[in-house]
């Protein structure tokens, strides 16, 4: 028994020391960025420069891949890193679509007694076609779906398909809901084709009940001929459905001048501070700098870009100097060819630059929750231990999940970080006319700052 | 050595075996209640109800203890209660203060050339006395806090007390830049009138830049003399203070019609479910009924009150009989006095009944975060468990922490919590004009109702 209790004493001790060491570990890598975290969030809050920042963009009215409009932010987004003392700053060129909404947008109802004249709320989606000159003019079916389209058969044919599919209130997450209102829209005018259909209208991907319509991207058409579609307000998608019961025979007059042009340049925007010690390890911060052409994209992503602009300005006026060099990117055309994120994985190859980690902003200036982590386990666990340091600026939790649509090609990086800020209310002005910059609390705006902010500092000092 | 391996097999399996019974009943109880919380959660977001009672309680405008508005509303509360079939509902009578702006609110700048007739943008701080009628004319000495008053001195005598305290807006929990402002608020009158001030105007306790004063309670003067006092809006706020640098010699001229009037006869409004199975054991949930006279209060705290009484109606509608009796209580006279909150302290102490457990909502109605919890550790460690079936309502925490000023009078109660929504914002509406109902919105509010029916719904068949 004696040996047992002397190699239980050493059993035991060798835990404790183990538990000891890594905690007090833990504990010491707390107290060394305790004071700068506090800065970091203090500076954000207290001078609100990133809310500052953004006014200036949104001043530029939408962005738009390939819109004259977007080459100007572009500039100004240029100039203004330029202007912040970032070590390097530079256009990355990158062909995008240009799709241009053209100035009519009309939906009438005809043929209808009762509701004759009826003008509805509504958008052409992105890369629709235009209508004929005079329009079409058909008569209207509703589905919840277009799983429907294929039980119905011929009666599809020459009609205007009307998808009043709704935003499921009931999940929390409301990426969810949007995930599957967005899966129709993006389907949904080649499913519509398939079967015969002459156009498709969308009740929008939104979880406020207005009469805003909210536009968004539509897969290409390739070979079958496309057909136009639009999204709905959803008030006017209510009323629709009520006067389609009451007259089931009422017409949509479609007129649209909506049209694909050629291929132009456009630029992703990139400035970087070169890390003191690894300046050839690489941690890409950074949001979509397109957005749909109906508002200045506040939330989407305008707000994603400022932030991560604003983590490089936060390092300069708080002379953090970072270890590894941290690179801001504005990616272009990420609502309508992620042309910007492509470009950007092929140079990240091409360039044979290490790129430790990548943080991606695109979940709009609400007040911050948390952090996905797509990287093996023992990476985000490291990351997972940083989370004291975080919890201030409002970051609740660290999970495993998806980061971004722009980060995710570049294939060689091993730790792609999505921003989570609350998203009850994402949906209320993404890819409308209400995403404008009084949608955006300053407050809230700074405190996602200074999250990635504290993320991208340990991401440079720590490693990963 | 054999026995060392006797002893540590049994030593492993003993951990083993604990670990797999431990971690095999918490899963028991997360399947338990998995389907249940899902229908709370789908029914508050899908039906809205507490939306619609909220709505109709603002319609009654403000419900300050012991006004007319305040009764009337009552009235409407235990009808409804009475309406969606609580076992048993009754008024509770308190003894509250009766205090009255009446029509007169005016501060004007006098006794200077560049300045004169400028109007302040103000509102007269709760339980503040009127001025004379023709209003008190008097210089003004600005300061950022009453601790400055002492080594002022004798400037301090016959002057207006300017107390221009900043909003910290560097601190994620704006419940702590609020108790700094709150105090100068609540003290300041009191100390102002210590050093010869013959008024207080205070810069309104809110993190929101915008012209709307924000009201709230003052300390009671008992044997010193009392002055009047007032909250200025922040745009009027920072006017002052560079019209004094400018010139220091002007003047305010305040007018105020307020005053305290005998104590009048109000009520909380109480109803309940009866447990199924443990009637005597009561977990009440609650919010305070009154509100300030500058709005109907629908963060503060309509919602609270709403959200917990939509509690007993998802259970109704649900066709949930809690094993325990589930009562919900419309605390009256919260901002000034805590009357309600001491009243029913007396009564649960009279009645002898068993409260088990005490939720209170009062940080308004934005998207959950968390619940603190005040109780002893295991009570706390066995509510942490519940966590996972919070987490679709919003909930990412169970921290120790305080619960709320009603529930903490419930002596006998030993596990109180208070239910935490994000606060970015709470003090943007506050105490305000800005309390209004489209300052709610819909979709948070429920998810809160949900959080706490889910809560309750634990509380009750699990016992605490």
């Amino acid at each position: 028994m004696k040996n047992l209790f002397v190699v239980m004493f050493f059993f035991v001790l060798t835990q404790m020391s183990c538990k000891y060491y890594s905690q007090s570990s833990d504990l010491d890598l707390l107290r060394k960025y305790e004071k700068q975290t506090k800065e970091i969030l203090d500076s954000a809050l207290e001078n609100r420069k990133g809310y500052n920042y953004l006014t200036e963009l949104c001043g530029f009215g939408h962005r738009l891949s390939g819109s004259d409009n977007s080459i100007k932010a572009i500039k100004w987004a240029e100039a203004k890193m330029k202007e912040l003392g970032f070590d390097n700053v530079w256009l990355q060129p990158v062909m995008v679509p240009r799709w241009v909404r053209g100035n009519v947008e009309k939906a009438t109802i005809v043929n209808s007694r009762q509701f004759n004249g009826r003008k509805l709320s509504i958008s052409a989606l992105g890369r629709s076609i235009g209508t004929e000159k005079n329009g079409i003019t058909a008569g209207v079916l509703e589905v919840k779906s277009t799983k429907e389209l294929k039980a119905l058969g011929y009666k599809v044919k020459g009609k205007i398909i009307f998808v009043n599919k709704h935003f499921n209130e009931t999940n929390f997450n409301t990426f969810t809901s949007y995930g599957e209102v967005a899966n129709e829209r993006y389907n949904g005018p080649l499913e519509c084709a398939k079967y015969g259909a002459v156009a498709m209208i969308l009740r929008s991907a939104t979880s406020k009940y207005d009469n805003i319509p909210h536009t968004g991207v539509t897969a290409p058409f390739d070979s079958l001929k496309a057909i136009p579609s639009a999204a709905i307000g959803l008030i006017d998608a209510d009323f629709l459905s009520k006067a389609l019961q009451k007259d089931p025979d009422l017409k949509i007059k479609l007129n649209l001048s909506c049209k694909n042009e050629d291929e132009v340049q456009s630029y992703n925007v990139i400035g970087e501070i070169k890390g003191s010690e690894f300046p050839e390890e690489v941690i890409v911060i950074g949001g979509h700098f397109d957005c749909w052409d109906v508002s200045c994209g506040a939330h989407d992503d305008g707000a994603g870009c400022i932030q991560t602009m604003e983590v490089l300005d936060l390092f300069k006026r708080l002379n953090i100097k970072p270890k590894r060099t941290v690179r801001c990117v504005f990616f272009i055309n990420e609502e309508n060819g992620t042309r910007g994120g492509i470009e950007y994985g092929k140079y990240a190859k091409a360039s044979g630059e290490k790129h430790i980690a990548a943080i991606e902003s695109d979940r709009g200036a609400f007040t911050p929750r948390g952090f996905y982590v797509d990287s093996d386990s023992v990476k985000y666990g490291k990351i997972k231990m940083w989370l004291p340091l975080l919890e201030e600026t409002g970051i609740d939790w660290i999970k495993k999940g998806g980061s971004g649509v722009d980060i995710s090609k570049i294939e060689s990086c091993k730790t792609k970080i999505g921003f989570v800020p609350d998203w009850q209310h994402y949906f209320d002005y993404h890819h409308s006319a209400n995403d404008e910059i009084d949608a955006v609390s300053p407050r809230e705006l700074e405190l996602g700052t200074a999250a990635i902010a504290i993320m991208t500092l340990l991401l440079s000092e720590e490693g990963i």
